[in-house]
Order: C-alpha cells, then sequence, then structure tokens
C-alpha cells in the first residue's frame, strides 16, 4: 500500500509498504480522507525522533497522519462492540492505561502520551491499525472529510470547554489559521457573542469574516488590545491563543478583562515572557491544555446537528502522491491554505 | 500627633501633624498596632507616585501604613452601625463603587484601586480616619497585634481559597517572607496535608519548619522541582509564588502536578519567561490575584477560634520613632525578621 513517511529533517517519502495486519483489541481501518496539520509541519521541518517512543517503540520513519477517517475493514478476533464496514473517525491518542492521570480518565495527560501518525504510523497510507477505543462511529449524515476535521476540532473545541466562556462572553482569538478558525467555530457554537479575530494575513481575517467572526484586525495594527478594550467596554471574557508566539501571547493577555482568561492552545516553539503584574491587578489566569479527551462523540453529535461547519476550514483535497508538493509546501507558503485533507488512494 | 510620611525615595519622616477630622460616613481610629509591608518598602525604595490618585487626590507626603487594628474614637453623623469604643481591624482597600468590577462587588479588581496607607494616609499614626465599611469589628479574645495581621494575612488568605487546594493535596510555597508564612498557615488551615517551602534563607526556613512546614528546601539547591516531584509522587496541586522572580516562577511552574496551579501572589517587578510547553503538557494554570475581597469577617473568625496562629510571623515590635532604623532598615537586611509592627503612640 501507499504511504506517506518521514524518514527525517525534510524528507517524506511515498513509499509502498506491506499491510498493515491487527493485534489484540485492534481494528484495521481503511482511510478515506487525512488532514495535514501544524504538528505534521513541525516534525517534517526538526525530523522524527531518533529515540523509539516509551509506548510504541517505534523508530523512523514513521508513517504520519494523525487526523483521519475512514472505513473499518478488520477486526481483531477480541473485537466485540464494531463492525465491519462502519464509517469511523480516529481519536489518534496513545496512552499508557496505568499512571496518575490514566487512571483518573484524563489519559491526555498521561506521562506517555503518544499520537498515532506522529509517535506510530498514521493516516497519510491506504490502512492503518488502531485500538478498539480509538474508533469512533459516524453517522450517515457527517461525511468522511468532516469526519477527518474531529480530531483537530477536538483541540479547539475542547479548550473552549474548559475555558470559562460563558455564552453572551466576548472573546479574542489570536491567529487564524486552522485552529484558530476551528476555535472560531467552537466558541460561536459556544454562544460567543463578540468574537473577535486577529492575524497578520489579511486572507486568512478574510476566512475568519466568512466564519463568523464579529471584527477583525489585522496583527501588524498598534493598539490592538486597546482597540479590543474598546469593542468590548473592558476587555473579553476570554482570549484565545492560537499563534504561538510573543507578540500574540502579550496581546492576549492585555486583552482580557478583570477576572479573564488566556487560553492558549498553540504550540509555543519557545517560553513565552507574561507580565504578571497585568495578571495580578486583573486577578486573570493563563492557562493550557494538551489535546483533549472525551470529546469526540459530543463533536461528531455537533457536526451531525449542523452546530459546527467543520468543513468550511477545508481549502484543498489532494492525493497522497502529491503531498509534498501540494500539501506541506503549499501550506509552508500560501497562507490562504487552512485545512488540506489527503485521500491515500487513487 | 505623630505620623510617619514618606517625603519621596529613602524619605521617610516622624513628623508631628494635625488630627484628621471625620467626614461623612467616615469614623476616626485610634491606632494600636501597625504593621510593615513589602510594599512599604517598596514605596520607601521607589518614592510615592508624583501623580495623585484618581480616588484620593492625595499628593506626597503620604502617611505610610496599611496594615493596623485600633479602637474607634468618633464617628460621623450618618455612621449608625458602629460605637465609639469598638476594637477594630482596617480593611484598607479604596475603591470607586461604580465600576464593571465594582459593580460586581470585586472591589479588589477596581480600575482605580488604591490602599489607605499607599495612596492616602494611613497607619504609621496616632489617628486615621478610613470610611465605615473598611472597618471590621475584633472579638474580645483578637488582641490588637492580631487585628493589625489580619490585613496581610488577607493577601495569602484570599489567594488560597480562590486557588484550586483542596483539603488532602500537597503544595508547595516559593518564598518564606511574610507572605509566604501567612501562605503557609492559610493552607494547613485549609488540609494541605504536605506542604513544602523553599527559601533561600536557612533561618527563614527555620520559621516555616516552626510554623508547620512539613519540608523545607534551600532555594540554591540544584534540581528542587525534581526534589518536590519525588515527595510528593508527581508534583504539588499548587504552587504558591510568594517571592516573585525568575527562579521561583520556572521552578514553581515546574514543580506542579499534571492538572496543577501556580498562584501568584508576590508581587513580580519584572515580566518572567513561562515556559508554555510545560503548562500545556500539564494542563497547568498560572494565575494571579490582587489583594483581597470579602473574606475579612472570615479570618477574623479564623484567628479567635484559633484556627491561623497569625501571632506567630510577628519577629519585633517598634515604636514609631524608631519606625525607619528598627523598623525598614531591619527588614532590609536582617532576614530573621518577618512581621515588625509599629505601635504609634507612647
Ligand atoms: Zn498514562
Ligand atoms: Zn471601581
Amino acid at each position: 500500500m501507499k504511504a506517506a513517511r518521514l524518514y527525517g529533517s525534510q524528507d517524506l517519502r511515498v513509499v509502498d509498504i506491506p499491510e498493515p495486519s491487527v493485534s489484540s483489541h485492534q481494528v484495521k481501518v481503511k482511510v478515506e480522507w487525512a488532514g495535514i496539520c501544524g504538528s505534521d509541519l513541525h516534525e517534517f521541518s526538526h525530523g522524527p525522533s531518533a529515540d523509539p517512543h516509551p509506548l510504541t517503540g517505534q523508530l523512523p520513519p514513521i508513517t504520519l497522519g494523525h487526523e483521519f477517517s475512514g472505513t473499518i475493514v478488520e477486526l481483531a478476533d477480541d473485537v466485540t462492540n464494531l463492525k465491519v464496514g462502519e464509517r469511523v473517525a480516529i481519536e489518534p491518542l496513545i496512552h499508557c492505561g496505568e499512571c496518575y492521570a490514566c487512571k483518573r480518565g484524563h489519559y491526555n495527560q498521561c506521562s506517555k502520551v503518544g499520537f498515532v501518525g506522529l509517535n506510530r504510523d498514521g493516516g497519510f497510507a491506504e490502512y492503518v491499525v488502531v485500538e478498539e477505543q480509538m474508533v469512533h462511529q459516524l453517522p450517515d449524515n457527517v461525511s468522511f472529510e468532516e469526519g477527518a476535521l474531529v480530531e483537530p476540532t477536538a483541540v479547539s473545541f475542547y479548550a473552549v470547554r474548559e475555558s470559562q466562556l460563558k455564552p453572551g462572553d466576548s472573546v479574542a482569538i489570536f491567529g487564524a489559521g486552522p485552529i484558530g478558525l476551528l476555535t472560531l467555530l467552537s466558541v460561536k457554537a459556544a454562544g460567543a457573542t463578540k468574537i473577535i479575530v486577529v492575524d497578520v494575513s489579511e486572507e486568512r481575517l478574510k476566512k475568519a469574516e466568512e466564519l463568523g467572526a464579529t471584527t477583525t484586525i489585522n496583527g501588524m495594527d498598534d493598539n490592538i488590545a486597546l482597540t479590543i478594550h474598546e469593542l468590548t467596554g473592558g476587555g473579553v471574557s476570554v482570549a484565545y491563543e492560537c499563534a504561538g508566539v510573543q507578540p500574540t501571547m502579550t496581546n492576549a493577555v492585555a486583552s482580557v478583562k478583570q477576572g479573564g482568561q488566556v487560553m492558549a492552545i498553540a504550540v509555543f516553539a519557545k517560553p513565552v515572557s507574561i507580565d504578571m503584574g497585568q495578571l495580578l491587578f486583573k486577578g486573570a489566569d493563563v492557562t493550557s491544555r494538551l489535546a483533549y479527551r472525551h470529546v469526540f462523540p459530543e463533536i461528531i453529535d455537533m457536526i451531525s446537528t449542523g452546530r459546527l461547519d467543520v468543513k468550511s476550514v477545508i481549502t484543498s483535497n489532494i492525493h497522497i502522491e502529491d503531498i509534498v508538493e501540494e500539501g506541506f509546501n503549499q501550506l509552508f507558503t500560501d497562507k490562504k491554505q487552512a485545512k488540506i485533507l489527503v485521500k491515500p488512494y487513487k
């Protein structure tokens, strides 16, 4: 079968490898669509870890792709509550099941947490095997494309659920890439009224307006926080940091109101400086979450009932043979691109 | 009357000034004891603001002292629910009563917040006038010395109440100055089990042990966070940052467990750098609170019922004539000193 595998930094190859086979409690999924994520770009740039992951033991090359949907084509003998032919979205978290966090059901905080598609062969391939508990059924009215978007939506949706947002509140979203746009959809579904989106790209801001931003601000403007305070009569309840750099974090802290909150969703490449005097004066919080837990069924329901129009973030559908040129390279260079989905077979 | 007034940087003078007189809704208090606070030291070093405070309009010189107790000696005609002779502790926050925060009862988040003793004449004087709602009665079994400690206790106690600490949790306290020690008493009263205190001064750590620290760690040690993880089996539930500098903040973030919290109580002189990757991986919070609200009666009850032995942080009682030499200068130079109380009359 075809698979897009990362051999080293900047070295992603589409190769032919044997189809994987199921072990105990696993299912084999024929992949329909798999999205390219910012963390795939990060892996591509920096190369895969040379150390084997503590739970998977896999060394490079690794088949990337952790945002995917497909159809169950085979079950291990001990899998009894799933059927061949079922349409599914995959929750790709790998966890130990034994640590402090896992025992409490907080599997996203597992001390050995990993991902199918980053630490073990993933969804940029015709077939993947995953544990039965990673599989979530899709209703008929949720497409495979939407199914591939459940995972990135989960990142934003979980952060929104964990934030202090209440219906009627105003929010600011820093960064209008895929995570920022999915955060926008999530806060809209959660009842946010004023939704202010900040990005340095006018093209992304245009997209944010289409998806429901009530105000957009160019990230190069002076006085972004002042503008947000004026628009909201004193600051937003929650600022979602979806960019992960110092200027956006600084503006996020400055934009929240008394008792407000900064929810950092982006992965930060470097430590950021925070003005604790502002936090103190406002009694504000800075918080963050890794991935998600226990939200895939809820998101699938939200999509199925028309509350989350996640397909609106798709900007391109490509074939696996073109994944480097039309996928990774496009995302590095073209700010109009948000989510690119990959089809692993002809 | 005698008053210790700040004229400029390093220029605190004990002078004779007229006794203040009450206006509408005010009471006149004869001060019994007034504590010296870290923010008094900061004002002393940097000098009072040259701009008049928006609510008080007062310009230097300003009589310092915002931690004080005393006896009501005079009431304005419109004060009906207090009596001359009542023993009281003073809650020195000045707020506008009209802003977003004030309307919600969040008077510590008032956009114009100030303090008696920093922005208006305070308690290092024989007499002070304060608004009737600033006054909290002391039961007979709470001494004037303890009454003077209600205000600094409120800073720590409010932060502990606002933190996610639950009885049975383990905590770390960075900094064993007066705020750190009062935080120690507060978490003990709140049911913390393991109470780990970190400070660079062995003298302060000794004091912390006397007050109930279960483990003390010298702040110059390597691997402070690692030690805390080992002692607690994975990190503390809450790290209280009572020092306000980069190394302690870095260790505080590193010391909390999955889903833990850093509560910053100290005033930070400079922005601090925070490793967002750690926050993300742990799903941890960094938060802070300014001062306190609605907790003086609870603290007085806790003292009265023997739950908070606040007098244990007093290391020296002095007379106002000696406030610079035996008060401010001692606190700048002698790490054995925690809380010094000042008597404003012979
Ligand atoms: Zn685990
Ligand atoms: Zn106010």
